[in-house]
């Protein structure tokens, strides 16, 4: 198997890409190809491609696609991860795991427990490097798609576009064992939503209960066995516990 | 909620029990418990206890049981995981969420491509460390159970003493999409085990091929989803999705 780069720009076998500047360092510097060598790149909206160097040089690296490759298959049922941002790089390591996984699109949320501001995201420009992260998982697991990065919201934003869908999606809220009356179990999941749902991951410090109030009437609380998970090992056991009641897995 | 401390000694309401070192430095140092503070013990074999500070002073620490408290539930089935060792601090992540879910026990294995030798482990006194893990772990999920960690072992003794089970549990192979041609979905796994399971995870570089072969003569071979996952991961992954099969969590 050939290594696999990123090309946004990859639509049909003819074109000439130009790889993105760090993919074309990636290429020329670590990987060492040249100009005739085989690799296979992806466009990050499902489409693979066998392709061929058609030039690397100083002035950046052209790609010619060849022939439409088979993609690993994506999941059926399109997640939404809208998941509380975690602290320092935990919010990595879920924006990796859930790509990997095979989430469709996440959205960052800032709850009442969130450590960290609206502000302070913008400011350190952290949508882009999640959204490299997600290129560069996306990579390594072998996916075509990379998973779409929103900017931040308010969980009170997130609670009202889900109650503002025409045709509402399952909205799954994970929280602790005991955290309100009326949980479901992860295993009690039995139906496989049509088109897509929304999965619900709290912060580091929790849910507080006004927010599992607000989010019990647009979404079913749900929960993940008897302990306390850690927050960022949430989105991985839960997207598990899911896709496998949903047979994606 | 009280703090929990770990107390492998304490059995039984009235006794009088001396804290582990580190445990009893915990509660006079980051805690500052004082004598007739209020505390939980739990003893690493699933009891726990409602506990008073008896003595805490310079000779340890001491703390008188007076009632046996509930316990997180542990799942019905009895999972060993034996797990690949990985490199550097992968294997510790591995510990501590593999005791978070609930695992009754842990062998690290030592495989083709493990990068670390069974004398190394040992001059490192490796599997000390993962123990401290592994009750530190438990304290934070709300356990009162601590995996058993056995000494690290080769995958042909793993496979001998798989298949000189007396009375056989199943044993669950992790494989990559396309590793062998008789694989299993994780999400066709109806049946819950009665009494317990080995589940089989591999190293950074995957299983070879012989490790495979020799694996399918006493377990089956199963996959979770189709792309690739990082080795790390796989075990979050493989317990999450076995335990929503089976209806623990």
């Amino acid at each position: 198997m050939h290594a696999r780069f990123y090309a946004p720009d990859a639509h049909a076998p003819g074109d000439l890409v130009t790889l993105p500047e760090d993919e074309g360092e990636h290429l020329t510097r670590v990987l060492r190809l040249k100009p005739g060598d085989a690799l296979r790149v992806f466009n990050g909206h499902g489409s693979e491609f066998d392709a061929i160097v058609d030039q690397a040089g100083t002035r950046g690296v052209r790609v010619r696609l060849h022939a439409v490759a088979q993609a690993a298959p994506e999941p059926r049922v399109a997640i939404t991860l809208a998941q509380a941002v975690l602290k320092g790089d935990k919010m990595d390591d879920v924006v990796r795991d859930a790509t990997m996984l095979g989430v469709a699109e996440i959205q960052p949320v800032i709850t009442s427990r969130t450590e960290v501001t609206r502000a302070a995201l913008a400011k350190g420009a952290r949508r882009d490097r999640w959204e490299r992260i997600a290129i560069s998982s996306a990579k390594q697991c072998g996916r075509a798609t990379v998973p779409r990065l929103f900017e931040p919201i308010n969980f009170d934003e997130l609670v009202e576009s889900l109650g503002r869908m025409l045709l509402p999606l399952p909205a799954l809220m994970l929280v602790e064992p005991g955290a309100a009356t009326e949980t479901t179990p992860a295993s009690e999941l039995d139906l496989s939503p049509q088109r897509g749902a929304t999965v619900l991951v709290g912060p580091e410090g929790g849910w507080t209960p006004p927010e599992i109030e607000r989010g019990a009437s647009v979404c079913r609380l749900i929960t993940v066995g008897g302990r306390t998970l850690r927050a960022d090992a949430m989105c991985v056991v839960a997207l598990s516990a899911f896709f496998t009641m949903w047979r994606e897995f």
